[in-house]
């Protein structure tokens, strides 16, 4: 076995495609761009540094996470308890630690915790290499046995990807050892050309080209792009929900359809943009662009989120979108975050950032409290007056921890690291995808420094404030992105306005920006009504109000005493949609049935319709932190 | 342990009140009404015990339900496979059997393969009358020792119920002395006033009142009421559902709502109005009334079925009726039913009997093929195109039979005596619930005997000829009754136009029949559109059709090509609604979108409207029995 030690790993954030590839945009080094803690985006990244991140340190310590290992030591006699895959709540913990490293004094209780994580796993960890706390604590149990429910590779992978943010922040630095041995192992086990092994859960795929990339070694890349094509031939048998559900029923380089479990799905097309990048690979990189075509064709929730069932977690038929029984997990959106970054990087094309934006202030961010140590496991676009909330999938109120433990440390890892998902360079110049309050220092291609300065309440309002600063007189181009649902925008540069267009989505000014220079981007953000495709049945009738790229929501709270927001119907915007107001009022009437006991009838004659009045929405990430009670985002209109 | 013979049972069919009890309506004695073979319930029993019945005994003595008690006498060495509760398919198997019995000849297969099974039951219980495959097959398991999921009192119900059948039609009578000896040990085990065991599946309730009723023991009535209080004080723990799940979160008496799995809650509510009326429990009555109510005023399918949620089988929240993810289990569509005769019986109102014809002609109808030996599990209102079908509980066909295969012998159990549903009698004479093909003959009170000759075509056709003939002077009332979907219709005796009223749904006509009498009701049946609740959103915008009781569908196969079913909008019924043509016809249109690849807009536009063109509905029962495709009950109106 040969150990790859990292000696020269760049110091990148979440993917780092390596030098060379034909991705057009490269990412930033972790940490060149520092959000401001008062901005949307740096706020919440604190909060989820200080509030979320120990919450979770807490929750991995003290529960099933930590003693699932520590009886591996003999250090807990406690039965293994919990999910199958528990010690990859270790793992994605200790990465949002890596992420957020920089930021954390020497000798913070978190780094403490974090490395007595890394101590104990490696203790842990089989002389060879082994490291599944399920599988060691079982003798009974052969390693590799159980690839449908198992997840040995996808924890593994979540092993990998923690030791290569760990190499990327230069933190914990024995988790790399750990995970290099233990990727050998896997390699030595599994990698045999004609092996057909594939895990019931991708995810090894991503990470091991991340560890590719983190140490150059090529055995990693090659069996990850091994496993992608193992795939789809339907070794791992048809479980109760069919090979669709991991998909394991066709060949991903002839699949035509999102399908089965959504996060499954999500991280594979992940796994597939990584090796086709760095193989050169169009063929698996169309494939991926096909499935993310299909998924934003009919199986995208508004809110940027796929995946409508709760019996498999599965992303459901075309158009198949309830709002109420929305599964919409919030590993999913975290996914689909990370994979649309994955494609905006290969291909530059806004609709990736588009799509980013949507789900981040959406989907993902109405997954957490305000106060960071609340989540909610799935994301419904509506909750029914009368729910029954007993159940912890679909809970009225945000819960601290769940028995499935997945999305808070996932949550973790993605916020910690979120500025890194901000900006980018290319070889024409800088990149601003998701504008938010924070400092950028850079080189760009041919070595030049710049720094950028960027002020906005972005999402909450449309301006971008952006000071550019260089020393080099050669011409560059800052391209910024016009978002999809902005029709009207204005751009100046040192108070100069700009006649730009954005046919690609981008605003793109090169020149010289030698000195300093205020570059004010002015996106026009009214409140605006959005209609749903006429095949979603599920929202027929209805629409939901958005001001830029949030979405706002119909609370309980807010309505009359007695009103039932099922009763509830808009009328229209009750502001001129000047885009003066912060939020979004609406004007809405209570209509009731004429028939108000039947469930159906052939006379329905017309119901009572009430005087008009006013509510103001709340964005759809804010809902739920105040009592409990009814929300929708689709509202019906008035007849 | 005392054994109870069953030396006098009556002759009834399924759910046989006790002389004396305060039930309103008393059923016939079993076989007292004989279908005709020609019209559409005689034509769908004959069905049943020609193609189902056989197919059904196939499968179980084919399957693991043979297997699984034959490795118990050591006539298999097959592990234990499938569900826990595989006796069951056994038990209602046989009960479906001995409804038959009367119609197969001696020595006939059905007859024999029962017999067979009767004996393998026989030789495999226990010396102490203890019988379930699962628990005595692995010595590791203590008996009753899995009350959440060991579903072993749901068994031991279904062998009860099997015995009352096998009683009430006096064949296979070793059956009886299995359930007594089953039954007996069950009390001396669990029956103590203190013990605190409920199962996780209610059945074992009611089952035990017939069992009283056939038997006369009083004991076995006393431990299905204490089965009933002592349930809702979550003695069987959480579970992954939670206590609402099992129906064990609230007591029943102070219950309010239909909550959790949807057949456990509806065999639960059968058991308690079976015990109501056997213990003049006016408390207990009024709580199964409360739990109807409520499921009739906001959870119930079009189809007259219960249960929007897959994930666990549950009713789901208020108006929570997606069409598409429709669950709709066709066991719970027969629990209503039977649930529905129970309050029939008690109460005498007329609304219970709609529901039932509901159910029967809609829910339960479609979960079977027209060939008798296909059937869904689960039976939506809605299937999507491009439906991935794959899953065995949404396929886009019927299938032959399913890994939890309860459904296929409980249809058997339910059509072998459908005729014991459809008419009553009580002190004023006889009531016609259910307008069937066939001849009854009847003791009224009293004592006279009346023959009833039913001619219809029904629910096809809405007239309904009934000749009457009795010796008997003395004046009895014959009450018909008139469904609620029905607002006009008229009636007449011996061409005599009657001026009738139907205030609580039955036209009531008291007179002396003596002699012979030709009753002729004629059911005005036009086609009809049908709204929806406007809570109910996942139907805005749509309506249904309907024409008599039977729902009818739009089917892919009857679209002109290319049409995509979710584009099809109703412009309005294709000929004058005057129900001359026996169907629906519809006029259409298909309504594109204007954005055809935007999910969501904000510039919605108007879509491309096709020229109107005429297409015929099926009726919902019969949809899927050509090639597969898309089906929809609700369909949008044009814009």
């Amino acid at each position: 076995m040969t150990l790859h030690a990292v000696t020269a790993c760049r110091p990148g954030g979440p993917v780092l495609p390596s030098d060379g590839t034909g991705c057009t945009l490269q990412p930033l080094p972790h940490r060149s761009f520092r959000l401001g803690r008062h901005g949307w985006l740096g706020s919440w990244q604190a909060t989820t540094v200080e509030r979320t991140l120990p919450h979770v340190l807490r929750h991995v310590l003290d529960g099933e996470a930590f003693t699932n290992l520590a009886r591996l030591t003999g250090e807990s006699d406690a039965p293994f308890t919990g999910m199958l895959f528990t010690d990859s709540d270790v793992y994605k913990t200790l990465e949002a630690v890596a992420w957020a490293a920089h930021d954390l004094p020497a000798g913070d209780e978190r780094l403490e915790q974090a490395e007595r994580l890394v101590d104990l796993l490696q203790r842990a960890q089989d002389p060879d290499g082994y490291l599944n706390s399920r599988v060691q604590g079982d003798p009974g149990v052969p390693r590799w046995s159980d690839p449908q429910w198992g997840h040995e590779l996808y924890t593994a992978g979540h092993l990998f990807q923690a030791a290569v943010a760990a190499a990327r922040c230069d933190v914990l630095p024995r988790l790399v050892d750990v995970a290099t041995r233990n990727a050998d192992l896997v390699l030595d086990a599994l990698g045999d050309e004609e092996n057909p092994h594939v895990d019931g859960h991708p995810e090894v795929e991503t990470a091991l080209v991340e560890l590719y990339r983190a140490t150059g070694h090529r055995a990693y890349l090659d069996f990850a792009r091994r496993q992608l094509d193992r795939r789809g031939h339907r070794w791992l048998g048809e479980s109760h929900f069919g090979s669709g559900y991991f998909q394991d029923d066709v060949p991903l380089r002839e699949a035509t359809r999102a399908t089965g479990h959504a996060v499954r799905q999500l991280y594979l097309l992940a796994g597939a943009v990584d090796v086709a990048v760095e193989t050169g690979d169009a063929e698996l990189l169309a494939y991926a662009v096909r499935i993310w075509d299909d998924l934003a064709a009919s199986k995208t929730y508004l809110s940027g989120v796929h995946g409508s069932r709760h019996r498999d977690e599965s992303i459901g038929d075309p158009y198949e979108l309830p709002p109420d029984r929305a599964y919409a997990e919030t590993c999913a959106a975290i996914a689909a975050f990370q994979l649309a970054w994955r494609l905006l990087l290969a291909t530059g094309e806004a609709r990736y950032a588009d799509a980013m934006e949507t789900t981040l202030h959406n989907a993902i961010a109405v997954s957490t409290s305000t106060d960071g140590t609340a989540f909610f496991y799935s994301n419904p676009l509506h909750l029914r007056s009368g729910h029954d909330g007993t159940h912890e999938d679909a809970p009225s109120q945000r819960l601290p921890w769940f028995t499935c433990a997945c999305c808070p440390p996932n949550l973790a890892r993605l916020l910690t690291s979120i500025h890194d998902y901000c900006l980018t360079t290319s070889a024409a110049g800088v990149q601003v995808h998701h504008p938010s309050a924070g400092s950028a220092v850079l080189d760009l291609h041919g070595g030049h420094a710049v720094r950028l300065d960027v002020t906005t309440e972005y999402p909450l309002d449309g301006a971008v404030a952006i000071r550019v600063e260089t020393a080099t007189d050669a011409p560059w181009e800052l391209a910024l992105r016009v978002p999809g649902w902005c029709t009207n925008w204005s751009l100046t540069v040192d108070g100069e306005r700009v006649d730009a267009t954005a046919p690609d989505g981008y605003a793109r000014l090169r020149r010289s920006w030698r000195g300093g220079h205020e570059v004010l981007l002015h996106l026009d953000a009214p409140a605006r009504t959005v209609s749903p495709h006429p095949r979603v049945d599920a929202v027929r009738g209805c629409v939901a109000l958005a001001r830029g790229p949030l979405l706002f929501a119909l609370e309980e709270a807010d309505l009359p005493e007695g009103v039932v927001l099922e009763d509830v119907r808009l009328v229209g915007l009750a502001d001129d949609g000047s885009g003066t107001r912060p939020g979004v009022r609406i004007r809405a009437v209570v209509e009731t049935s004429s028939q108000p006991g039947e469930l159906y009838t052939s006379t329905p004659g017309t119901g009572r319709t009430s005087a008009p009045f006013d509510v103001d929405l709340v964005p759809y990430h804010r809902w739920g932190n105040r009592r409990p009670g009814a929300m929708r985002v689709w509202i019906p209109t008035a007849s």
